[in-house]
């Protein structure tokens, strides 16, 4: 059993930004040429989340809108009122989606449904170059 | 330490189906005779999801109805103007739920509390057979 | 690879309480003394659920708002009418947040970002110690 851990970066427009991270992802697996186990995302920051979902830019603004209902930029945020960042409504979003996602790894390959791509969401209201950790774990035969 | 992948079918109906899957995943687990490790869980689909609940019927229609609160289903979607498939709301659902799960395993079994079972979300506005990947890791003994 | 799990407990208050586990998750990794890994976080239990955020006393106030909006306490749940509980909140809240966290370790620290700390979410409508389980798999070296 082997474990690779990198860290990547991601280049993210003001939010919410949801970016494809597929091809990102599956290029690291394919480096660490492991075959069989699971890959392990984690978003080191408390404004980004990461999910899976259909890339396609009618539902990608479906979400977007959900998000917005879920947590409005334009409803007051004690985060702000203290600290002036004007982003209390992005730490919130990142909690409910949630910093860490797996993905099964089969035969050298993300066990990814055929419409299912995997998304990187920047929430914070700024552009930001962001990290991303990129664990595989499992075995290379 | 060993890694064992199995891909399940769970037959769903039209969403939201909250399907309870702890007999089928418990079995799995059994057959892995893995006895210290975790169970990582995924939905290969961008229209299900994963998480724990007390599987009782009040509680079951509770969260559906959080959920159709969350993302109505009779809102205008950008996804269904698009491609007019009527599930934009099923995607928006799935992802902010997301599809995965993992469940530390204890003495052969599964870590879950007494009154906490695991389901199957199909989100999907048509019923289906789904398949979920089912991965054990970890030491026989 | 090693795989330690152990149990822990923690003091919460009536739900919401949003509680910082960081130092406690720590100190169980590095009596671990796994070096590179991942640790898996698990609540065995239907109303508590993991996340991480900016743990400052502004955004929990946030997150605990946004949760009573998503799942308002003073509605009608089935749940309640059925059991007499009054805890159907906390169940769905629980839910949609999810039972289950990980986070890579590298050079024997939890990768975290600087203002990014783990919480438990404590939604049941009693103060309860709960349980966590902890587990981390890896390498010592």
């Amino acid at each position: 059993m082997t474990v690779i851990t990198e860290i990547a970066e991601i280049d993210t427009k003001i939010g919410t930004d949801i970016v494809d991270i597929t091809g990102l992802v599956d290029q690291h697996l394919a480096q660490s040429q492991i075959k069989r186990g699971a890959m392990i995302l984690f978003v080191p920051g408390s404004t980004g989340a990461l999910t899976t979902i259909e890339y396609e830019s009618g539902v990608i603004q479906d979400l977007a809108d959900a998000i917005e209902r879920l947590a409005p930029r334009d409803i007051p945020y004690a985060h702000d009122q203290r600290w002036g960042d004007g982003n209390g409504h992005s730490h919130v979003r990142a909690a409910l989606l949630g910093p860490s996602l797996h993905i099964p790894v089969v035969d050298g390959r993300l066990s990814l449904g055929t419409w299912q791509q995997v998304v990187f969401i920047n929430f914070d209201n700024k552009a930001r170059r962001r990290r991303l950790i990129i664990q595989v774990m499992g075995e290379k035969e």
